[in-house]
């Protein structure tokens, strides 16, 4: 962490810093310019340190940091990407993963028909919500248990490995018997309570970036499952809040790279909330593709026009097997396989 | 609900559209223009249409709310403000409410010291946090139910009541028996989970505004709660995440008329968060107070430079002293007491 | 346009619309709903049409938008993909066009074994910048006349066409005597001059969005050429403006697919400016061109640690080859070639 | 300047780092520590340093800016606050001042009736546009030169000085012969060419805040025009573009005390075009002036609803006669006058 006094800074209250780093058990590294001072902390356990508790302090203009603030998640920790299995699927590995089905889990007999669907056209993982965040209290909030209890049946119909969300820490047990992976949506990526929960437990989790998170918060959020034990996280990108209309969200197709860059684990791109309508799908999965993501998480619906939610944004099984053929070049064009 | 459909929409596509809008018992209005068909559903219950529903059927282009999305929550069902009363303190009323008190209960001591003197300055109600959502697993995280009983004797010794944080539905009843007002923090905001055990609860809530919900989001929120039952909602604004980085967050002061208009509840501000630096607490909650605010929530610390959480943006006792006598007259020159 | 009456709308005021609608020459689709009257303008010339001129009337709630603002620019003005020929290269045609250089023009030897370089590793169009907008009036701003010069001798020595930046009308004349496509910078997409002077010229013209334009403002920009008279636009994404600060700017990849579904003009990408950093370049150039680019312009500087401008973003000459080698696959997995 | 090399920087990449550094006349302070090497650079001059000359040397992660990259701008420069005097007007002294007049002038008739009407309301300066920068190439371009006689008719019937417009460094001779003050709008903050201009001639100018400027950028282009000579410069917060669709822009009101800590111009807000809707005008210039806002710029127009431009966000005469009352007592409250 970076120092720097105010212009006018008082020998006092520059000595005051010293001191407090020195306390901490760090070294310091002083330098006086012509115009400011700045006090350097250059040790190995940046992500110990707090920023505001220097930026309190009299005489001090601001601080910076030089390291970035989590530990577990970071390519420094190890540099070998990280590859969850989930009976046998890999992710993270040579093979771009896609998760397929519908946004809710509206009834037995439609998760098994995607299910199938999905499964014919080369998904490898089911998707299916049975508990779900509506942004109105008076829309449709899921099937609960009796959605669960669908989505496993659809797996052993197809062996597909489920996901699904989880919203609050004293459902996880419940969720967790049924599901392969838990899934922490875009609502929840800061919600600490929920994200501690899940570091005690080891199941998978695909925790997604909150939709104005950085992607330094976003990997901070992942730090709280890891630093609790379960390393079996996988992080995705899903469209941030900007000033643009014409989409619903802005897919951030830059936090591919930088993901791949900063952490060890698995990134996921969900064009479907990155976009918010299905015609623009296809493209955006492609161009995740093709910047690096490890797996694709789309909605797919045997009939959109009557969905219980996010209808605009899925695809018909025709759609999703189609953006399946267009998208096996692309991952090959890029040295991977689908 | 208007729905526009595409250019050349088929007639077919048309009637399904107006078929479904009398199926849900609406009547529809046919408007055939020269470059489009436009219908609408001009209906007073518009909150129980789902826009989605319509956008995933063929041949519709988009579909655009005539009225907002909340019910409860809006000026619609009351004209009249709503005044929620704690312990004495009219929040909503012609008096400004201030509240004031440290980030986090850092110990017995400290938080005695500072309601004696938030009291002392003219603070009307004591916050301070017990369960603190932090960035990083590795900052501190609050006393948890030590800081409960701490906030207890500081309202016993100063009659202040007691705001603080809850974060997740299992800890509402605890938090409950001991806090006056139960606060949802912006990380929070859409946690339905939390937002529907609050509903089934007579706590006054303190919803803040997350870092990127829109008005009508928090407005969204804020009915999970009021459609559960409990009509003691107060809303607040903390600042929105924008590209500017010269302060924490952009303290969007347009949002206190605009849900004023919009809504009879109680509206706080919050230019701790809002700005993320001390030396602007104060010019901020005059302009808050100057637009129509009817509260104000700031932070203050005996020591801010060895606060635990939130020093740069937390008030001395003295400085705060200082932002009570500067924000009398500005309450006064708005018709409004302090 | 629809409008939107307020709830308790007195005849008058409606009338008063209705009669505002009808003088314009336009049919009025009156629809009264149980909760509001909705008055609706459905001709194919909306675009003539002022929002704002309604909102302001007494008893107006809000305005919608059923066509877009734009008209030569759109769809609806020609299904047809206009492609732009510069010396024989085809922008907008079969094949992805990349075009390359240095950010600004340093000197003749730069911009010539720059231009070789590039031309070799298989670009078609050379950029370089002589007129260089710098937000501080400290920075190096360009060579002037004297760079144009140089880059038309990089033009006969490669044969390769050239597009440079032009910033206020008084240069259009210069700069056009020089390059084959002028270049409009992200900081003029709205300087209204520039564009109507681009209109009565007839050199092809690069139109870049805005840093915060939305999708919409920077065809309505485009608008402002296109009904000048110049045909000859193609328009471009380069990162906008958002909370995210990993990255300069959140290069949108969602506006390629937008665009390429809203207008006929051709698509290019700028993936340096999108990012920031020369390491991002290449996976976000292969992300824009399987979403659909037209175009990929990129930054080449024979040695960006000592760049005058842009260096993080400029990739090498060995790294541009290298690129161009992982292009050339995705461009053929979507159907097109290099 | 403070650059961080890379974890495992190689000794020859710091070395050249040292070099460039030493080669550029500055002293170096070398930190070596456990993780990161250190290298800053803190002398007075560090606006002349280009950050990303450094970012593009290998081994090098990043650089942070110790001072702000403007000089003649920033309070270092000055600490006593710029008064421009107007024809008498002290903008940036002890009084509010109030800029007040339609956005667009439309006619002599209505220009010098909404004069008399803003005069005798108490505004001080009278505003309206003869140049106008419009989205939409068919929408109302302005009057132009002739708007520029009625506006100086106006100031010869009330005695209020004028500010309008100016769009391009061509117009500026002939605005610069009717007005008093110079207006750089929004959508030209960074239009170096026009700013360069403004720089060269000596009538003050109002520079606003871009859309999506930051507000070192605003204070960088205003460094263009001071580094030209020209001292007489105010600037603006005018709402930015964020997520928010309730209102227009936001309006940034924390810009307002960050500015006046910054630099020692006057600082202009403009709660018109920060919030789009006349009903928020009267409660934000309230907010802005509490916040410390030195003069406040509003549209009124005779007839909101007949106008040509910007109808929405207009007051009539009468609702700008009680902004002005209700905006005394609140510019009294904190210490001035209107």
């Amino acid at each position: 962490m970076i120092i720097v006094m105010q212009q006018h800074a008082e020998p006092k209250h520059i000595e005051a810093v010293v001191r407090r780093v020195e306390e901490m058990g760090y070294k310091v590294h002083l330098s006086r310019g012509e115009a400011r001072t700045i006090i350097g902390i250059i040790g190995a356990d940046e992500h110990l340190l707090h920023q505001s508790a220097f930026e309190a302090m009299d005489g001090v203009e601001k601080t910076m940091r030089v390291m970035q603030p989590f530990r577990v998640a970071s390519r420094d920790f190890t540099q070998q990407n990280t590859v969850i299995d989930v009976n046998g699927v890999q992710i993270g590995g040579h093979k771009v993963v896609v998760m397929a089905g519908p946004c809710s889990v509206e009834s037995r007999e439609m998760i098994l028909e995607t299910a199938h669907a999905v499964k014919e056209a080369g998904a490898s993982i089911l998707r299916g919500g049975a508990y779900k965040p509506r942004s109105s209290p008076y829309s449709f909030q899921g099937l609960g248990e009796e959605g669960l209890r669908y989505l496993a049946e659809a797996r052993e119909q197809t062996g597909l490995p489920i996901i699904t969300e989880v919203m609050t820490p004293e459902d996880i047990e419940l969720v967790a018997d049924y599901a392969d992976i838990l899934q922490v949506g875009a609502r929840n990526t800061q919600n600490y309570a929920l994200l501690k929960a899940l570091g005690q437990q080891n199941k998978p989790v695909f925790l997604k970036r909150g939709m104005s998170s950085t992607i330094q918060e976003l990997l901070m959020s992942a730090e709280y499952i890891l630093s609790g034990g379960n390393m079996k996280v996988m992080v995705g990108e899903r469209g941030i809040r900007t000033y643009e209309t014409a989409t619903r969200f802005t897919f951030d197709v830059n936090a591919i790279p930088v993901l791949k860059e900063l952490t060890h684990l698995p990134v996921v791109a969900d064009p479907a909330h990155g976009t918010g309508k299905w015609n623009l799908v296809t493209p955006i999965a492609k161009a995740a593709v093709a910047a690096g993501a490890d797996a694709i998480m789309v909605e797919v619906h045997p009939d959109p026009a009557n969905a219980w939610s996010d209808g605009p944004q899925s695809l018909t099984p025709e759609r999703f097997a189609k953006m399946m053929q267009e998208l096996r070049p692309v991952a090959e064009a890029v040295g991977r396989g689908l």
